[in-house]
């Protein structure tokens, strides 16, 4: 689906024009145009690719989606796969679905194709027409504002496993600690390992686009990219962090739930003793011998109870202490 | 055994031609041949080492074959070896079979010989037949399609582990996970490290085929090369992803089947502790002590039924609320 | 807020100056200017950006906060981002609170503006201005001291970590290792991976700094730069030495917990064989038979006593020998 | 002690000749001298350093042994210590020893000095002096000789090692998994570590055999060093492979014997349950009522136990089904 | 303190002289003066540092101490700080003290200063003297020398961990495996990392020392410093192999004494059934049933007892043949 084809002059939107005119426009040099696609059919995207002229390969890669993040060159075409993250649903705990987004950035066209992904780059538009200064610097600031937005909606998501861990980690010390926070400690770690398929590659990626020798389109905007570039490092820094307390977190939740089922054993075992002492002397109470002089004592029966009940408040009072209890 | 022998001039088929000629078509500029063996005998690739002018070493590693994968230079000569990845029978969890197909590229000509592997490349023969634009790239370019065509099909492999993964994934924190789930991550982890083997030193040699100087075959097609590798690139990625997820889940499964058998321990402690309290009653009232008055109580017998059900009521509901029972 | 805003002349304090006379004092060859902002308003901090000519980008970041550690070159500016570190309070563990210090290196200014963060760097200035000779090399030199003053203070808060590391091995081979324990060392690891994400950025980024080719502004003072850096790599070998042992400090930990659990049920089911033992010699003698000879006897009773305890005692002195009691 | 000391021109041999001698060898271009030690007395080492003219550092690398694996150059001379590996006796897990070949290479010797090996090699100089084509290409082709003879040795070890794993791996899952399982891994880890230490630093020297600049001695051979290299490389990977899954089936092996014998303890305290209950059930009817109607039916006695029967089997077969028996 | 301070010439030793002389025999080209400080006073290390011309810098790190092991280069000259460990005491499991010696190289002179280290370098000094044709070489030998003697000491810290850890290895699989093992263990490592914080660091550094462009005074005895960075190299190989080997030993010795108290758990819990049949057959024998023909038997009572004594050998020679006892 086309969901914009916008003409370009020195910043400054000129006009919506027809896909068919599209190469005209690109044949003038100090325009640029900028299209917008939404899954697009085979023939929307033969189109294009004539239109502009892009590489077969790059156009396969755009039609099947499923790249890993990627920017390449195909002579002075550059062409990206990003990888757009989104919840599934508004649930908080709901997983994350991939999409993505192809771009071909050339000389004088940028070109959008998205796939699984809800929200568009409208606002990018918005944004980069009300700023024509900047919009003046062409396809290569385009590139730039979509790869920005992208990032950037990268942010909440780390937010939210890092704000979802750090409620795990208070769970994991308080006594009875249910299975379910590991089940949650291997939820959250599904969803980085998403996160950082994302951001690993496209970040080796972007640290080509500024610094000694970069792409064509990214002259005169490296130091945009450099932030790009920023972001995506700080990113990665924070999921190998999280990484790490995640496994260090589930490791040490085992181990305390594995502490908090032994303490139950432990108890009840204490318990058992306490129970099995009267059951001794009870026995003993219960022999047949005929010469058993307490039997015969008037205050034998409450000896008999007494007793039982001096060793088990002895053994209760041992075993508290030894926080067996 | 010979499969084929074909000589192509100008990306189309000239003829099958017996193995003797193929030194004259060679030295014919504009064409190139195309030969295939499978498992040959010492014989049928002297012949071909003669005919083609082979380097010894290559020749002795595409013989006894079981050579790590790799893409090597001999002068002007390309030799790459490849393991082919095929599931050994038809069963949901059959092992991986690894096989090999060494390839040598030389100016006008390329050589593929296959070991322990069905499958054949009959149908990059016909892709490639059918396409004479890409054909007219010569040698370089069937030496592509012969990658590509190996590389594509570690897809499935590596779609059915991830989908194995998942399935076990459900498994782990079901509250009865059966000890052969730990067995299933096992094996996968075992597929998986075939994968790895056949994937990781090729996605490294054939960095060495795009961008910077490369082989001389390879002029003109870098671009597919760049692609080869961004698809064994993705597998990577895929794969390391899932072998860290493997060991979590390892980690994590065995806590759990622990966890379990301890619930189970708990648990028969809790009734151990149910049954031993009126067998403790009992013994009480089971004293010979002549003085007991409960004994000659009317309602005595009752009573002590009585106490014993409460006393166990009471412990019923009191572990079931702390989750013992 | 503006802290401090003050002119040099060949490493000597020429005056405090008003923020509108900046520009005037940079445009003179022999000068530079110091400014320290402390959580600036967006209008100081434009006023700022104007006075010295500041890359928009890099006003953004400082100006935001919340960024990574680096050090970038926008031209012949120098931007910079320290994380200060902090302790929240005055306890003994308190948690660190990460504060941010953004500094601009141009030829002849230094501008600081710190975020998050109680200590201010009026130390620092008050050491510069009893250094003149020192002073003298301009703005990169009072770079240098900043950059050392915040590195400085992540000693002590490494010392800390070492010490409370210390202590915590001390505990943990004791007999009753409390799983405090694991809790102090989780919370540990959780300050070290805080120190490290401060550390380890600004160590790579510091390396750029000395040898080879380093910005204008550091010529000159390269040395003291890489002093700087040596006290970070050091840091960070230290990071990682402690890193790898609270991992294995952990494992033993709850390894050392399990077996204390064990213990005392290994203990407490001794303790269950010495008391059933008599129960079961006492329901013997309790069976009703008519012909057992022993219940006649003179000294049944206390013989089935003695009975009892030699088996007790025997079992006692066999479990202990065994280290089960 | 000398084992050989040979002249060799045009690839051919010239003569045995005396250790005295072989500076004049040495002297004819034509001709290089092959000379083989096992386990020299100083003064056969001091001779030989004199008649080659061997640098002091090597000679004492040499002399002691017990060098890490390595490829150095003395100006044009190269000087490699391998690492021989054997297994210390028949017996199927005999240890590894570890033992050393230092060898010089100069532009027309080699002298081999092996310390701590059984297998001398007799074989490569048989088999070199049968293809005099290739002996031709001098000390270079002899060194290639003698490091395949060592790398080729590892392979056979290697693939005990492998076997054995497989065999341990068997046994993993079956139920009654000894403990011997944990000590063959750990043996196993052990092995290879002595093999991946022999291995990996050869491999990282090996590298600069081939390709780019080679020392002088290996122009003209470096394809043979490639397969040299090849071969470590193959054997490096294996190593990891192997050690990744040691390290797996240690953990899982550990986790499985754990599982086991909380099975049984879980087992031991079902049947504690079936015995409890008759205990019980028989205590409440040894209790000294007047007033006890069960007591006085005809069928009283069977009714007791028939009782407990009922109630047993009931908990037999739950827990048969519940899978704790 | 001033432990020597000695002018050579041409590789002999010219005089002792007074530290006021030094810059005399420095200005003098032929000849170089070595001194050796420990733990020096301020005044001392001023006096060396003006005699010297000492970077302000280096002077602070000497004069500190608690600097990681580095060779840095200021101007032409080379200044050095090796980490020097000694037993505390001699006592076989002594912890390890960290000394550390700093180093300044120039053109004609060398400078020790020692701290926290009880071995001097007396033994260097002599053997230089008794080899005037390499200390002929000048201060970069001398340099090498001290750097050798330090990194030779490490050896026997190294093998007296390697023996340790065998001998531990050795106590793992013995069956009452005390957790005095896993103290062993861990000690070991804190150690191990004390050398690795040693050793790491100063390979790094000396790798700058041989090969390609090197510090002036290292010239002429690049491969002396080869030969120090090859032994640190083995001492690096060594101590990762025993680290890992250290984690393995950890890991399975956790597990192992886990197996072991489960056992006298499982062992226990046997005995316990094997007391409670009598236990529940006396009970039944207990009951008060009119009605009961066995109590009337003449061989009543020994068939009871008969009857718990064959019910109990078969329970225990079941438990043997399943290895529960």
């Amino acid at each position: 689906m086309l969901i914009n084809c916008v003409a370009y002059e020195n910043g400054k939107k000129l006009a919506d024009i027809p896909a068919a005119d599209i190469s005209n426009f690109v044949a003038r040099p100090e325009c640029f145009v900028w299209v917008a696609l939404f899954q697009p059919t085979n023939e929307e995207l033969d189109e294009m690719a004539e239109e502009f002229g892009l590489h077969p390969l790059a156009v396969e890669d755009a039609r099947k989606g499923h790249q890993r993040p990627k920017i390449e060159e195909y002579e002075d075409v550059l062409f990206a796969v990003l990888h757009t993250l989104e919840a599934a649903s508004e649930a908080p705990d709901a997983p994350l679905t991939e999409g993505e987004v192809a771009i071909f950035v050339g000389r004088n066209y940028i070109l959008s194709v998205r796939h699984r992904t809800q929200k568009g780059f409208a606002d990018v538009r918005a944004r980069c027409e009300r700023e024509p200064e900047l919009l003046r610097n062409g396809p290569g600031f385009v590139f730039y504002a979509l790869m920005d937005a992208v990032v950037d909606r990268y942010f909440p998501i780390l937010d939210s496993i890092e704000s979802d861990l750090e409620d795990i980690e208070e769970q994991i010390f308080v006594r009875n600690a249910a299975r379910s926070n590991i089940e949650a400690l291997y939820a959250l770690k599904q969803k980085l390992m998403v996160l950082k398929h994302a951001v690993d590659p496209l970040m080796e990626a972007s640290g080509k686009l500024y610094g000694g020798r970069v792409p064509q389109v990214c002259v005169g905007v490296q130091e945009y990219f450099r932030d790009v570039y920023d972001h995506l490092y700080r990113i990665h820094g924070t999921i190998e962090g999280i990484r790490e307390m995640l496994t260090t977190a589930i490791q040490v939740n085992v181990g305390m739930i594995s502490l908090s089922e032994n303490e139950v054993t432990k108890k009840l075992a204490a318990w058992a003793a306490i129970i099995a002492v009267p059951t001794m002397v009870a026995g003993i109470y219960g022999m047949n011998f005929k010469n058993m002089p307490e039997l015969d004592w008037a205050f034998g029966y409450p000896f008999a109870i007494g007793l039982m009940a001096v060793i088990d408040l002895y053994l209760y009072f041992r075993f508290r202490k030894a926080h067996w209890l």
